[in-house]
This record gives structure tokens, C-alpha cells and sequence, in this order.
């Protein structure tokens, strides 16, 4: 966590002498992927849940934190800055990209409202639905470069 | 994403014929570390937010998502597995750690419920008490070793 202080610390200085905001396109590009990495983390965690390699304890909470971040990740696209992973097509298909992007958010919004309503099996139930994560990246995400 | 898809993948076939839970070592490990990665990554956005490099849009839902993934911190560590960062510590001062989870799982609650009733700057305002990360890495994590 200490890149996050660092950026935290750096912040409160910053705080004092920049009201203004103005995303750079370095900083427009780790946002997004600071989403995106922490749907992957969440959603690691779900499949860990699923396959019972962990106790599900604490399955609504992590079925509510991907439906919150999902219903961040559209915005964080909008600024139209290629990079990273990201593939061109995501802002040239925009159509089709923000579709999908706010399917993914209503998917998730319903399997969290399905876990508080009828319990963790039923929102489980939904889950391969909701994390249909792999259409989307084939279309839109870069292979990464192999390290 | 891959990562996620493939256990997602593998846990669906896992779920038809492993119905009892058994954590074993590995998958205690993982799962904590994916918490804590989580926490990491939407740390690192609420400092950006903070430093006025990204906007501030979606800053509610990611204090929402903060607060929700503190929560499932500690129950993550209650199995007695040494590994991956984690010092001996943990274990060995169970009180004072669990203390400090239990704080911080408070206070990220209280930033985030700060946010829904007060607004953003007000919650805001309290992100250096809360995500005081650093005390607790510095008695209970290992550092990682160099790449």
C-alpha cells in the first residue's frame, strides 16, 4: 500500500496548491486501471468463493464492493485517452463499449440486490452472467506485453 | 482478467463435486492478498481524487467500496496461515492486530457514511485518519522482496 500513500501524502500537499482538476493522461490511464484491477481482485475472490477454496463469509460484501466498482468503471473511460490496455476500439466503438460497459454495471447492480434479497446462493447463481468478463476484454483490452 | 475467469471457469466444474469448504494454505494466502489488493487499488484512487488528478465523480462509490472491502479484512486473516507478507505478528499479537482491523473497518465506514450525509469533502476531509495504512504495514507486513 505504499504507492497509495505516497499518492496520498503527495495529494494532501497537492490539495493545498491545485484546486483546479485536470486529469493528465497518465493519471486518466492508472484510474481506469486501478478500477479495473480491483474488479479483477474482487472478482478472483468471488471464484475463490465459488470453487469453495474460501469460506463465503463474507460473499455479499464482496458482491456489493464489484457492483460499486463496476458502477465506476463507464466514467473512467470517457476521456477519450488510448493507452495502456486499452484498445483504440473503445473509443471508436463507443456505442457499443458504453452498452456493455453499463450491461456489466446492471449485471452486477442485480446479482448484489439478488444476494440481499434472496441470499448468497441465488446472487451466485448469476454469477457467470454478470463476470462474463472475457467477451469484452477480447474486443477491447490489449494482450499485455509478455515481461 | 484472466486470472479471475479462469478460476470463475475452474470453480463452476469445483462446484459440482467438492461441495464441502476446505481453505487450504495457498487459497488462504491468495484470498487475503486479494483483499488487501483491493484496498490498494482503490486507496491509490481516492489519493488521486484527492490530489485533484482525476475527477471526483465517482469519489462516494469509491469510499463505499473502501469501506466494504475493510470490512472483510479481518475475517481474512483468521486462519492461522503464515505467508505471503504477512509477519508472524498477525498471529502472535492477535489482539492489538484485530484492533487495528476492527479500527480501520470503523472508520472507513464512518468516512463513507460521512460522504452519504455530509458530502464528499466532508468525508473527505477524514482520509488521512482512516486509510493511516502505513502504522499497521510497518508492524504486521513483510517487506517484499526485490524483483
Amino acid at each position: 500500500m505504499k504507492t497509495a500513500l505516497r499518492a496520498l501524502c503527495a495529494s494532501i500537499t497537492l490539495l493545498c496548491v491545485a484546486p483546479a482538476v485536470r486529469a493528465d493522461d497518465k493519471d486518466v490511464i492508472e484510474y481506469r486501471q486501478h478500477i479495473m484491477k480491483t474488479l479483477n481482485e474482487q472478482a478472483a475472490v468471488v471464484g475463490q468463493i465459488l470453487s469453495g477454496a474460501v469460506p463465503d463469509d463474507n460473499v455479499i460484501s464482496h458482491l456489493d464492493a464489484l457492483a460499486l466498482t463496476a458502477s465506476t468503471a463507464l466514467k473512467a473511460y470517457t476521456p477519450k485517452v488510448p493507452g495502456g490496455e486499452a484498445k483504440p476500439e473503445v473509443w471508436s466503438n463507443w456505442p457499443d463499449f458504453s452498452k456493455r460497459m453499463n450491461e456489466f454495471a446492471k449485471m452486477t447492480a442485480d446479482m448484489a440486490k439478488t444476494a440481499h434479497e434472496q441470499g448468497k446462493d441465488a446472487a451466485l447463481a448469476k454469477v457467470v452472467d454478470a463476470l462474463s468478463c472475457k467477451d469484452c476484454h477480447d474486443t477491447y483490452r490489449k494482450e499485455k506485453a509478455k515481461k
